[in-house]
């Protein structure tokens, strides 16, 4: 599945590369301001004062579109229509099988790009994007998946992010020794036991105030 | 290198915050390339070009002066101090326990500010820094007591480290909700069974090759 798209037409196209990047503009704007689910591909549109179809033309699906604006060349998608397929108890293993090689692979690239520049604060956008995925898609495609302590919120599968963000921090940007160079199976198959107790695992409740 | 000893004037105090600020960047620069084990008060205070009692004098000790120039406004040994007093069994939840309070404390918000330099990529010199308190430091302070499989390297330890590092960028980069306004017993309560298990519990084998 290609994001980019870039099929010559008969004539001049409606859509130049002018164009294309007005739409992503206005998409990481309404990204970053009202989230994904909140925003439509009409009201991206609209903003970028273009027909609906061409964000479609260009871009694909919403879904798409938002991968495009956040750097990820990959469909999210691509990671959650397996894990919807994947029993609860195998999560912890598969989450990070999928994750990692594609990390590893040069379009991985591209989101570390976003990472860092969520991390130097310049990008505001970048963070709200990446909150969103992660509160939006993650949190709801798997967290409404386990079994939450009431009252406390989608907690376990933000500990399962935070496992796996730290392993992103360790292994790229930190590049820390050993770590950096372990092999994928190995991490995997280290953090699968930890990330599935985060799932399913019993966890304390949390204190009453 | 910078050598600068023509800012001595006669009728002035030795220690100005001009040579204290000096005396940082030297640091700075000397831990940033060749790591905190390998540099020496002396070599310090040699590139700052001012006496070592004077490093001392407004500093204390390296480890002090590493923390200023990392901008950790604590001693690590306030960390690594209880640690050594800490049986192995026990540390996964002494570690959280020392560091998450520290985060949260308003002398975590410079912590914070090296991170996002780190992050952003902009200061080449903190990152190494922080992967030379990682690696040095908590790498060997911790890592030199627990068993790693042969040949591996000190990998339960910076496993350990990828998961405290998650917890930083979910809870106070990133700004999960529920996560960043969870207690912080409930999080120590949660993380501390992973980061034992990483510390002393079973973990593959890596695959030979």
């Amino acid at each position: 599945m290609t994001i980019n798209s870039d099929r010559k037409r008969p004539g001049r196209p409606p859509g130049t590369s002018d164009t294309r990047d007005r739409i992503l503009a206005s998409a990481r704007e309404l990204f970053a301001r009202n989230g994904i689910h909140s925003t439509s591909i009409r009201a991206i549109a609209s903003a970028a004062g273009v027909d609906p179809a061409l964000v479609h033309h260009y871009f694909g699906t919403k879904n798409q579109l938002f991968a495009a604006a956040i750097h990820i060349p990959v469909d999210p998608m691509t990671v959650i229509g397996p894990l919807r397929e994947t029993p609860v108890e195998q999560i912890g293993y598969v989450l990070p099988s999928l994750l990692l090689p594609l990390w590893e692979s040069e379009l991985g690239q591209g989101f570390m790009a976003t990472l860092r520049s969520v991390l130097s604060g310049t990008d505001v956008s970048d963070a709200s994007m990446i909150r969103s995925f992660l509160q939006e898609v993650i949190t709801t495609e798997v967290g409404s998946r386990v079994d939450d302590p009431p009252g406390s919120g989608r907690v376990r599968v933000q500990f399962v992010i935070s496992q796996m963000v730290g392993v992103v921090m360790a292994r790229y940007i930190l590049a820390l020794e050993p770590f950096a160079s372990l092999s994928v199976p190995q991490i995997v198959d280290t953090i699968a036991p930890n990330l599935q107790r985060y799932l399913t695992g019993e966890l304390p409740q949390p204190a009453e105030d």
